[in-house]
């Protein structure tokens, strides 16, 4: 297999902290290009002592046209990524972006969501949003993968056989959701301190969060039509980790609602469904999506939960994930 | 203000020694009788080393005949406060009881939650839902209170208004309940391990919890209708606190909700409605429960997230407050 | 008893909030007025909603001009208490501050560990140590006390008996202390993250953190003779809570060292010595210090371990303390 | 390279599931037998919901004369261990044991710490200590290595070059040490639920416990003297992961000490020694043990911070490392 140059772009943060760290370990990958504004002319192991003896380098500062490889990792805050790629993509290298900046496809609904304008709205239609067991097909052909959001990717798995297999009445659904503090990112800010966050558990961002606007443009595109949420994220005290908790309404009687979440991943490795309730320890630092499906005959419901890793399927594994189907590497290389 | 004789029935959980801690401050009572078949012959300060020097007394075996007081505690596992509370009452000891034997008024639907027949369903007709909120004028003549558990507090206080306001659809309700692992009580088992829960959220008892019972008893009597709800709870890194996210399909509009509930509970002294989303860290040891409510006009449901201590507000606490009402005390005497 | 009237001066970090907490509970205490730069024209309740419904008040705008108390609290940072102080003592209010700023006796001790002079080193000849199981006498005539920091109360009163009684060689003394993240106040800064504190433990400050000034102080005036001692701080994943764990060459055989410490600390309602040793979670919220001491001889070494709460014992609990022996209050109100 | 067949005995606990995941992981391992009582006739997968999909195999009873491997690991309680070995040994089957069965030289200073007879003393001499560091060679041609405890491997590796080169005075040695609630297995008893360990820090095991023992019969080996030492283990709220900081008497002036350590592990892969003061959070599931040094110029003494994971490096990392120097394999294969 031939090996491919790989840049990092703001690698600083956890989820580029996870990317140095999975495409460092990638048989078919050599990481060239390092770059973090913040971390500029010092190495790897200075700025993560986790990685030192494992990963070499140095972190350069953030410049598109010197950037010279075959793929580029974004991992730059929202509505930063989308001045990167446009050069990249010029240049003809592949962007995995992990930001919010081309999930969506369409313009009015990121301007919804995010209130301003999108500043490339062209790309909205040329990139892939980045879920393998739902796109893997147009992943394989794109040169800009949008990677989806963690809460995104832990309700979405959790829902599309329902939707899919019209289990599940698609205007009932509600996401309730939790959250280790990894999700908010590296961000210095008072809420996230040790103090505040342990022995505290919070719902926040009700009743409208962002993630919201992929959620229903996939949900959408499974159901057939348009699909309208309730979503409650919550901040527990985990350093990594999801759990969603999803509500539907049963659209029919199924005979057997779990073997029909079987049947549908049963060809995907990274979606273990279970009889057993996921729980976030059997995912952490793994690629894993768990899940696990009752039907609640009393209130005629579904409830699915899941459970994955915010920084590995939520972030960074997805994102190698998406590179092995693109590059057709074998798709655990690097994840598993 | 005179003082009164208390007994402690099974004082050796968790729920129990904070109603040692609290009793132990209550300007009105004196604590006379502690018991535990655990540590009989034991001092308070040996078995609990966080109460030495602020507690005195002695362990004896528990025996319903010694009990001599004008109020007893049970602190007792589910299924065996019933065999002690009939022996009490004879005596005329008004009797507290913090498990589940009391609190359902129907033996069909105790019998359908807890798999076997009620083994004393007179007494089921004689104790008053020991929640003040909702019942304290007959708390206050009660002889049996049969004190609440600690999720159903949590989504009891949050539903109500909305149904007594006619808000809230009484067929859509789902509560999403998390809690710390003292909700366990102090269970030596596996599945509670420091190593087990720590890094850990997990959904369980899906979809057939045994408290769904007592809420919809009390959901109800609120609504004038039979009301079934979904409900799951989960198991997350915290020693004390529940947070309970309640989602309903709106029956009306509303100019503004957060102001019915604010009135709702104008003269509760601990419920706190506000603006700002609770967290388990502003209620924990305290007897508050917190509660605040969004509107999501995009799904036409109300969102109503509540926060308590499950020891406090959830068991010992709301016991303390039911004692303050049946003697005229001033209900934050020995709780604030 | 009469009433007094206090300033909390700086009150929005942990130490502070604390402070209002306790004061409010103090039956001979009124808060009169509570400053916060940060927070002027805000209320208790919107700035601690833990303390919502429980206290009233809002803050203003440090100024000592304005402030006109019989007892000024000063939870400032180190360098800053300093500036406050005089004018406050000039108009005759005691101050009983919770920095650094007036610990030491000596200005050049001071200058040692804090690098730059001390800017009224007169003051500090006036200060008492805050200690009251060692100074209480000098305590209760003071105008200005010096309340000590959360690891030398957790060290001092671990080595006082020792020292005291000769057991221990005073040059073999190493304290190995371990400090929730709480001790390092509310300051936002990315070390103390939720995400790098929890799953971490680490020492930090070695080998001349600044507590060593004010340890040696007390432990030389114990021992009669200048100390030197090693000490390393560590941080670990709590909220609140120190152990400290210090060794001793021992001086000359004991019969029973625990039974010298007991005896040391027979009269001090807050120490309690024990043949177990301590655990934070049993002092945590309280003004507590806990102590047990072993002999290891095969080492011929004294091993002492002590636990307090931070905030409590190592901060607000020990000055309200102290208020209430300068009052002339019974000791434990206000904090039992 | 040719590839070897590997038992586990006794898979089912901490060390276990660590050596399951690593051998499972490793190039030239194939794991053909496990064993648990406890679990025989169970997968790991539903042993371990966290292996699912990574590993497959079924746990059988465990029989040494079913066992025909080429090499064994038993990770069996104390005590266990001696009564599988010998049969093992017999059929030419390599063992590497991680209880403290086979550690100690001497049947007396056995006897001294575990308070009975050991049970095969011919055995003892025999066996290797597995500490690579320091006993690479040997290990390299042994039948039966004894994989070190957590404790000592983190106290050994932070005090062998301070005695190897005369730093420090071998009769000055205190270590106090932090380890995660992994240290005690997944032993289900009351003082390591969550709730009893979580916001709690407490030393235990005070002054004797038993890896003292194992602790200095490798430093005096290093020394070429009798070495006794005070040792503290604490328990701390983690699930992984030791910090040792260790104290000792500086025998003589060294210009740079940190270099002095540098230079002796400048070969070792899984030593890092930096400037930089260790946080277990850097090798949480890594084989590293992370170490810095400092002098205490103020009292003369050395103070050395360890930290390594208690599962990896303190049990199964560690293990394999041994097996990969027992099979002349690269060091790294399957812990890196």
């Amino acid at each position: 297999m031939k090996t491919i140059k790989a840049a990092i772009v703001g690698a600083s943060g956890y989820s580029g902290q996870e990317l140095i760290y999975l495409l460092s370990r990638h048989a078919n990958v050599e990481i060239t290009h390092l770059t973090s504004r913040q971390y500029a002319g010092k190495t790897v192991g200075e700025v993560f002592p986790r990685l030192q003896g494992l990963v070499g380098g140095m972190f350069v500062e953030p410049n598109a046209d010197k950037i010279d490889t075959d793929v580029a990792f974004l991992a730059l805050p929202h509505g930063v990524a989308v001045e990167y790629a446009p050069a990249l993509l010029r240049k003809g290298i592949k962007v995995l972006d992990l930001s919010a900046d081309f999930r969506l496809k369409s313009a009015e609904t990121y301007k919804e969501f995010y209130e301003h304008e999108h500043p490339a709205p062209d790309l909205l239609k040329q990139s892939v949003y980045g879920l393998p067991e739902l796109h893997r097909d147009k992943i394989r052909g794109a040169q800009l993968v949008a990677c989806p959001g963690c809460y995104p990717t832990s309700i979405i798995l959790g829902v599309a056989p329902a939707l899919k297999k019209g289990l599940g009445k698609p205007d009932s659904i509600i996401a309730n959701s939790l959250s280790g503090v990894s999700g908010a990112g590296r961000k210095v800010a008072e809420e996230y301190l040790f103090t505040e966050c342990n022995e505290s558990a919070r719902a926040y961002g009700v009743p409208k969060h962002r993630h919201i606007g992929e959620i229903e443009q996939e949900l959408s595109l499974l159901a057939g039509s348009s699909v309208t949420i309730s979503f409650t994220p919550h901040l527990i005290p985990l350093n990594r980790g999801i759990i969603s908790t999803i509500y539907m309404t049963l659209a029919k009687k199924s005979d057997d609602v779990l073997a029909v979440y079987r049947d549908f991943y049963k060809a995907e490795l990274f979606v273990r469904v279970s009889a057993s309730l996921p729980d976030t320890k059997n995912v952490q630092m793994t690629n894993f999506c768990d899940i696990s499906v009752r039907v609640d005959s009393r209130t005629n419901r579904l409830v699915v939960v899941t459970a994955i890793d915010n920084l590995t399927k939520g972030a960074a594994g997805q994102a190698v994930q998406c590179l092995n189907i693109m590059y057709d590497y074998a798709e655990p290389i690097g994840i598993v």
